[in-house]
């Protein structure tokens, strides 16, 4: 069955990646959250990262702050797409520094990065990235398009 | 057949762009190139996004600099993972107009953003999504992989 | 009868917005107002934008945050002149975002910027717009200036 | 006859601002060219901005770099739209300094803020600021607009 | 007598600017307070400016915040010493756009920039520059100097 | 007799600090030119920044750039008032750095920050702090400022 | 005896510093705490840098805000390596003032700088230095790195 | 014997970090350099950090660009302490990329960042480190130091 795998580098992460775990759920797209640390759990990241297209996981979403190496080196190891979520956690500058340690990788290991914050955003691109092989996912997803279009129309009529 | 389309919103964007098609080109993966403005041909541009899919195209990695906002409004009508690379123009503010422009998307409609001028990754990112669901293109990026890895131990045998 | 459109990619950007329809309707300036949005109505843009002129809209203002496409979107569709006002929504980069993804506009589509949550700004400029073939609203535009005026030297009177 | 006036700070900004001259004498509209320095000359750029209108001016483009204060302050002497051009200066700390003091205009006070150094955008603006009230201008924006789509078009054919 | 004109453009940044006029005050230094707002009561501005130095000011403080052109034109027109103070306004870029606006000045008019806020720097700043023709207030100065520095030692010694 | 001393944190900032130099030469203003040190030299920056005012020092302007600590430091130790020039260096981050670190100096201790190498302006701003208790001085810049407005007025000439 | 000293250059830095007397406490490594103010009291400091060495000091970690000049001036004095804690301070823009003041030294003069906020780190680092001459210290490195691990580990054991 | 390891991400990167070889090279402190790529070369990367210590290494250098990992992942596998050289490489966002990725370490993994660029600051701080308990080592950074002040003070002589 194909799983989409949601990490991030601390607990205090978890409020913002819910967002992505939240959207997978609704598609009924089978998620594993683990909190799995760049820098204070090395070796487990490494492993988590070589070992989880092998179990079935078809995309890793990684979220992490500050200087965040978890998407990066997560992507170092793994042939799956990887999908980067900056956090803008306590004593950020201002975001800055989640974004471009993801975004800015080195030629050879991409990292798909969202915007700040951007876990739904992560959940979504990460259910496209399945659609591709996949149609009733990637149907649920023109479903889920229209029916945003449909709330703003909405809006617009309330409005008027 | 999975094919990868290449976008542009100029044609002086394809000097950066061209890493990703030979990227992709040597993976034997197909792919179609085409100059799409956002701004200059915006029809053009919402019926390609619209119908990539229904053509066999898998993966849309677009490019594109300043107010950057090819990306963004291909993946706003199509149920394709979009992948956008921020090119860094003339008259650009240090790329940060083309990175914030494709990265800070709004929340329902992703855009999978790589590094500034970071065509080649956007393509290794594009031969991933393929790579879930068919074994061979995941196998050719192992096997780049390891010769990344190949580079980096000789470079360091010389040093040495 | 001239009049000017305000649209907004939210209807959590109406707070903002508000402003420039207040100040437009002081001057009996008829206004339109409407949810448009780039990433999430694509095609009610492109047409909002197309038709806009033709139903006798002479200014267009849009608003938005983030990856800010809507202003020149609509700007990419319409001969009208189109005023974006940069809107600093939750989880933006400090305004950066929509600041630069409103103003680096190519060269052929241009955006009339204000400042970030300018919207009164943007309701003055349109009204000077108009103000160029109709002495009325120029004479007003005056007026108001004036009583701008007023309030400094009395605030400056009151300190003394 | 509608004019547009065309003024910057220091004689060196006239190769940036030339685009704005040459796109306005394109398409047929008398202009203006003056240097008008809000620090050099600050009595005589009051007076400029004061009488313009007066003169048959329609719209005033006014480029500046570094600390830029010519646009904002003929816009709080003139009732007419004014087009901000922030040029990038010797010494500018990367065109931020032009684009923040040109931009960030205080509630009251407009200045329609165009791309760093897009001077051919401002042309563009004026033209279409006259357009609202000259359908021959508008007619020659919708060519003009057709002119650049065929362009893209064409450079899309010869790709393929 | 020498005395310190301290003017800002707006009412509501005297409670940053107080501090200057706090800090002179205390030095017995005369001061003369106003709003005089560049985009506002432009005309003003240029009176006030001129005519400073012959009614007895010898140093002018200005504080603005945004697009903050005041402290500039000012310097424009006074053969005076002008003291900036970048004012963090609301909807303000982070304070940038003030910082950058002040301090940027073109080759020939300077402005003797300080740090965000920081409005008692300003004070001193002027006060410092009296002090250079006069002993008293230089005296008063290395008073205060010392006081700092009294107040510093004293929280060492509290701490140990 | 009045002197302004003009201090560098080395003797590569002395192309862009020959500016001050020659304007104060120009004016007949006596300087004194020296390479301090803050961070290779830190005991005679303190020696030097406590007695030039006891040496007939009335100005001084010191220039540095990254980490720039010299303007700073030197007005910890004097009652003058000092001009900080930040300059632009090799492996500078675009100027920020020293233009940050003269700025922003914490309350009690300021710095008059000018342009990023901005030489030329500390050179004006330094005379003008002698004109407000010197005559002759204020009169020849008076006579400076019409000769940069009749020089503007001529370019605007030979323009038309 | 080896001992770290923490300095800083006001009290209400202390609230952040804590986190490195606090860590360094835990290890039972001696540390002595003070407040030095590179601007408010330039002599103490310098004697301060210049003797710590002699007085059996091993590591100095500074702490500052704004235009931070305390760690760079100390590194100048002293032959001990200095660790630089940038401080978010009021009226700061956004840390980037006290980051890049600390961290852009001139060549030759290093300071170790670590994260805005980051004295925990500090703390950590001043550590690891002692470290490399003593067993012991090194030794509660590793088991406190090996709690840092647990604690992750066990984040995750909660979340499944 | 006391050794140093200085490690970069790249060959590309060793012009930027011989500036650390030779320092240490001059100063008789024996070093290692190697090609250690956080992204092409991760198990290598683990592995060399992890033991590092146990090999006699006392200190590491990394150097890295753009999204640069390698430093804070060097320091998340061993108890050494770790200095970070920022490199700024092609593409990168003018050097905040890297600058960002590697100060701004969570708690409890420290980073000792140098200035960009700043390799020669990484060796002498490396030095000053093993200087803590080797006092041949510390006198000659205190020789270091008064040549580097020799020269200030001679090219000061030469200046006058």
């Amino acid at each position: 069955m194909n799983k989409v795998a949601i990490i991030m580098g601390s607990k205090s992460d978890l409020p913002v990646m819910q967002e992505a775990i939240d959207f997978l759920k609704e598609l009924k797209i089978p998620v594993e959250v683990d909190i799995v640390s760049a820098h204070r759990t090395p070796e487990k990241m490494l492993s988590y990262g070589k070992e989880a297209h092998a179990r079935g996981i078809k995309v890793i979403i990684a979220g992490a702050g500050g200087a965040a190496h978890l998407p990066g080196m997560i992507a170092s190891v793994s042939p799956l797409p990887v999908i980067g979520v900056p956090i803008k956690s306590r004593n950020s500058i201002d975001g800055w520094d989640s974004v471009l340690s993801i975004l800015q990788m080195p030629s050879g290991i991409p990292v798909a990065t969202v915007a700040l914050n951007g876990a739904k955003n992560a959940g979504i691109l990460a259910a496209q990235v399945l659609g591709v092989s996949d149609t009733t996912v990637q149907e649920k997803l023109i479903a889920f398009r229209k029916e945003l279009e449909s709330k703003v129309i909405e809006s617009s009529k309330e409005l008027n």
